[in-house]
């Protein structure tokens, strides 16, 4: 049983310039927060969420069963990010569908729901949004700003936006652009959506509808790059439904293209039509999108170690072997970019089966080597204060 | 140019038992051949097709540009599989959707069109259905069968089926049998036309529509799984949609999730697009499902050595090392499944950067190892007449 967390929200009354050129005014942010505000208001932790995560990152709600945070498994009491020594924020992103201001809520311009004309939302555009979060809760300096796939880009963001704000930067499983393989799988997904005639043009609110078709076809190809093909053969194999319909044995063929034959395709349209239930489409675009953008190389030439030399914090980088999606050679760009510009970084490579989504996962080594890196940053809050992190010269 | 060749097709008043229990009757095989027949009608070299391919091989038709056959570069006049020396046949598997008897025809015992009532077919009855072709060509033996991916599944199950026609069997860029996350982009492929709302349960045509979103999205879903990651990343990279539009330079985003943006997304949604106009909705759910049914270890309790132990043939297998959804370590199995069966095996493992695809694909270490397999074959012939291979016992 994990500890009881309540979600918050903030209105911000102003104008979010966003990297568009549109922007966003009168939004909500919706958060939580675990463990203590130090007296020196030092040891703030931003965790950023990944496609279809949010701000409850951890902790349970009450009476809720089975509603631990997304990475409940890293960050509590005694746990690697520890919250008996940090304030940790988890918040969810604009544009998302829990509780922040997203594509199903009205346009205080319009008075129309925003649907399809959300507008476009980046990395840098989040992490705009969080820096404001931080603001109002009082927060100049972060201990450390960390997040996973999607996430760890926001904090790698966060490291070139506020790099004085940013002591330390955990970024795991992520990488500094998409590939174009990435970005492929990312449009099929969103082209399902798109065609689906129930999108209705991104306004299907108002017709009563849900573009579910297109969000299962989405969610199947996720779950199916989230994981590695040997976990998937170890997990699913060729093994046929049996399982499915709860008898003891189907060792004989249906012989149909529609039903379903093997499990792995009981799972996958399980978690399909799971996915599409309660995640929405509008969103689903915005957040596969701003992925696909996300390159802070771009200005730069496309020379990485230039673009990451204004980055001032120390870091903690975390791949696994078996991620194809965001595979540990792209960490190590990240890496060898920071070195090339003499920054503190440490690098872990865990030699993990699940693919992608190991980075939700316990892994005996993967929590070592995040607790480790905690402590060490729970060491120099004790040997300095105040401790908040000089400004760097612009 | 290439040389002319003239498509034919063969009708079969008889009955073919399927694997699933099921029948056809009065079915039509398209097929093309290329060469001569020997004397001792010795030099006769079967070509099975994968997914969206046909009996169309080699040689194009006359008066129609771009009509070369899909495997023009590696059969024909002075090629490695030279057709001045080997009667070369093509032919359209049945449920196909280029000649042969499929889901858009009509079912005689019926008077109706099959539609998604056409019977699922397995590589054992393609093969048998090629056996007939044989028969009726007056041809006993081939000095060998050849197929690349899905094709080459065939070439195997021949090996098992007809141990006594076939003399070399060429298993290009194939496996076993499916993985689970094969299985489960095939599954995903399905329910994006499954759930088509045109799809129609299968009887889209007397709807006078065609499932083409969810075609679209399968075919997006082959093309990215068919290329290597460093290969698109070299096609396409980030590139920006410029060359699209034809213009100069776009090196400004537009900030949509709708719009191409990239060009890896251009391509993906031409790709897409010219597919849904020409391939049939219920010939791919067909197609891909004889992939994942195939297993020749099933029988045999998952030991592919034992379920080899039948083959009598001699082997060339080429796997290629960016192939990721027919990986070598797939290849690897068949080969050592026939050495454990003292098994005469060729092996290739062509390092090439172009994926799945790569077996269409000019490379000529590729092109060197099949022209020398071949022109062996070929001496084989020469010294000796008859070169019936001899009929294994059972």
């Amino acid at each position: 049983m994990s500890f009881i967390v309540t979600p918050q929200s903030m209105q911000f009354p102003g104008v979010l310039a966003l990297s568009s050129g549109a922007s966003i005014s009168n939004y909500t942010l919706a958060y939580e927060t675990y463990g203590e505000l130090n007296a020196e208001r030092s040891n703030a932790v931003l965790v950023c969420h990944a496609l279809n995560a949010s701000h409850h990152v951890a902790g349970v709600y009450a009476g809720q069963e089975k509603s631990e945070g997304w990475w409940d498994n890293m960050i509590g009491p005694g746990k690697p990010v520890d919250t008996n020594r940090f304030f940790v924020i988890g918040v969810n992103n604009l544009g998302s569908c829990f509780g922040s201001t997203g594509p199903m809520h009205v346009n205080p311009e319009t008075g129309r729901v925003y649907g399809a004309d959300f507008p476009v939302v980046t990395v840098e555009d989040w992490v705009n949004a969080q820096a404001g979060l931080l603001d109002a809760l009082g927060i100049d300096g972060l201990a450390a700003v960390m997040g996973g796939s999607l996430g760890g880009m926001q904090a790698l963001s966060w490291t070139l936006q506020f790099p004085e704000r940013v002591r330390h930067a955990v970024v795991v499983a992520s990488a500094p652009s998409l590939t174009a393989q990435n970005i492929a799988f990312n449009e099929v997904a969103r082209r399902a959506i798109v065609t689906d005639p129930d999108f209705n043009g991104g306004h299907f609110y108002e017709h009563g509808v849900v573009p579910k078709r297109g969000l299962r076809i989405a969610r199947m190809i996720g779950h199916i790059t989230y994981q590695s093909d040997d976990l998937m053969n170890e997990k699913f194999g060729r093994a046929l439904r049996s399982a499915v319909e709860g008898s003891a044995a189907n060792t004989d063929f249906l012989y149909s293209t529609q039903e379903v034959e093997f499990q792995i395709e009981s799972y996958l349209r399980y978690n399909g039509d799971k996915f599409s239930e309660y995640f929405d489409a509008n969103t689903y675009l915005l957040i596969t999108r701003a992925l696909d953008y996300f390159d802070p190389a771009r200005a730069h030439g496309g020379e990485l170690g230039a673009a990451l030399a204004g980055a001032t914090a120390q870091f903690l980088l975390v791949s696994f072997t078996t991620d194809w999606r965001f595979s540990p050679a792209r960490s190590r760009e990240i890496v060898k970019a920071l070195l090339d510009n003499r920054r503190n970084v440490s690098y872990a490579e865990i030699d993990a089966p699940h693919g992608h989504d190991a980075f939700l996962l316990d892994d005996v080594r993967y929590m070592g080597v995040v607790r480790s890196y905690f402590e060490r940053i729970g060491k120099e809050l004790d040997a300095a204060a105040p401790a908040l992190p000089r400004r760097a010269k612009a």
